[in-house]
Order: C-alpha cells, then sequence, then structure tokens
C-alpha cells in the first residue's frame, strides 16, 4: 500500500473523514470506527509507517503521551473506565487491519470480560460524532 | 505496593529470577513466566511505575525501541512468529495482575486466534530457559 492510498494518511491530512479527538505536531487520536468499547480511540503517528519495524522509535514517547491522555480522560466520570489497554497489533497474524501503525486505546470496566471478547467478535460503530465530542471535551478539560 | 515488594524491581535489581533476553540503560526484557505462546516476553522500565497514569512518556522510546528488538527476534527464522501484538495492560480491569507497568510482546501465528484464545484462559509456564536462550542470541544476532 502507498502512503497515497492511506486512510489514516488520509486522516492525519484532513482529506478523509474522522471523529478526531486529539493532535499535535507528531501524533493524531480519533475513534476507532467499529469500537470494541464506547470511547475506544486510535492514535497514530503523523508520518506513514506500516507497522512496527518501520516505526521510528523516535514516535514512543509521542504515542505514549497522547495514549496517556486519552485514558486519563476515558476513565474520568464521563467515560468511567476503570482500566484501559493499550495495544499495537502489528500484522495480519496480529489481527492489524490498517496498515499505518496505530496504538489501540481501550477503556475497560470491571467484570466486562464477557463483552470486551464478544465486542472483539462484532465490533460495530456507535454514536461516534457525541462520544467524540465528550472525549474531546473531557481531554480539554485535563490538567 | 511498595518498590520493596514490587517483583518486577527485584527483577531489575537482578535480585529476583527472571529469564532476562535484553537489557539496557532503560529497560529490562525477560520472559512471561505463564506465556501466551513460546517467546512472550515482557519490557519493563527499570524505575518503578505502577501502570499507565504514573509512567514517565519518555520511556515511551525506550520501551518501543526495546519491543521492536524483541518483535524482530521472535519474526526471524528461530521463533517465526508473523506478526505480534504489543500490549500494555492499565489496571486490574484491563489485566493486570503485576503492578509495576509493562509491555507485552507477544508473537502470533497466522490462523492461531484459537489457541490465542485459550492462551489467554490456559497460561502455563514452557521450558522458559530453553526459549530464553534462544532468544537472547536471536537478538543478540540482529543487525
Amino acid at each position: 500500500m502507498t502512503v497515497d492510498a492511506c486512510v489514516f494518511c488520509d486522516i492525519v491530512a484532513e482529506r478523509g473523514p474522522a471523529h478526531v479527538v486529539y493532535a499535535d505536531d507528531d501524533v493524531v487520536a480519533f475513534l476507532d470506527r467499529a469500537p470494541i468499547a464506547r470511547g475506544h480511540t486510535l492514535v497514530v503517528p503523523r508520518r506513514h509507517s506500516s507497522g512496527l519495524s518501520d516505526l521510528d522509535p523516535r514516535y514512543g514517547t509521542p504515542l505514549l503521551s497522547a495514549a496517556q491522555r486519552v485514558a486519563n480522560a476515558l476513565k474520568g466520570t464521563e467515560f468511567g473506565a476503570h482500566g484501559v489497554n493499550l495495544a499495537l497489533n502489528d500484522g495480519r497474524a496480529a489481527m492489524q487491519t490498517v496498515f499505518h501503525t496505530h496504538v489501540h486505546v481501550v477503556p475497560r470496566r470491571s467484570g466486562d470480560k464477557l463483552t470486551f471478547a464478544k465486542g472483539l467478535l462484532t465490533r460495530r460503530a456507535g454514536d461516534l460524532e457525541t462520544v467524540a465530542a465528550q472525549l474531546r471535551s473531557t481531554i480539554a478539560a485535563l490538567p
């Protein structure tokens, strides 16, 4: 896949539709179109890489920092997460479906294991714009 | 939990037993004691933090860099992974069991979804020292 045909590069360049919740000079964070849980967010480096091997390791810190910001927002009263999973799926065998490197931020609640497992199988879009608006305002209000 | 009572701080300080496969000034990587798959490795920051919120984001780059190194080794002929999942589980609700922040590097093979799911439930130790020796030598031989 060339960078020109990458849906996440399109989002980064504001050419493609997305529910962006956070952006800075290095990364962009937007809602997963088929969330496992409400608030499920992806953080992507602005510069294209396809997977783990070709990701510049200097992206580690801005990716982590943005994921922390999103996670802290998801743990606030508005979203009520008790924890989060960060995941970077590298390769089709590891469930990667879009080949622009991305970090999943998945909010978790105590006792949601069955819902979580089911969500992995039945991912479907919810009311993303409402969720995005709440998440953006929560992130903006973080200390 | 205090740092004094942390099993991963013990490993970092070489006070506790572990099958270390990689170490540098910032992080230590060692085999998970109850692997989901052969070669399942944890990467931990040397400095104690309990979860995601209190992890210094500057650890992002050394954690990512070490995870890439382990992943590249797992994708070599010795281990034959077709992909890897990186995961940081934050909080009991998200399946965190040791409260020293750590990144899982889990090797995946095409079509292993059922084995992977089963592995999440039935994690058990294998012949860790043999695996560790192979992984160490593979990492040492990386370009």
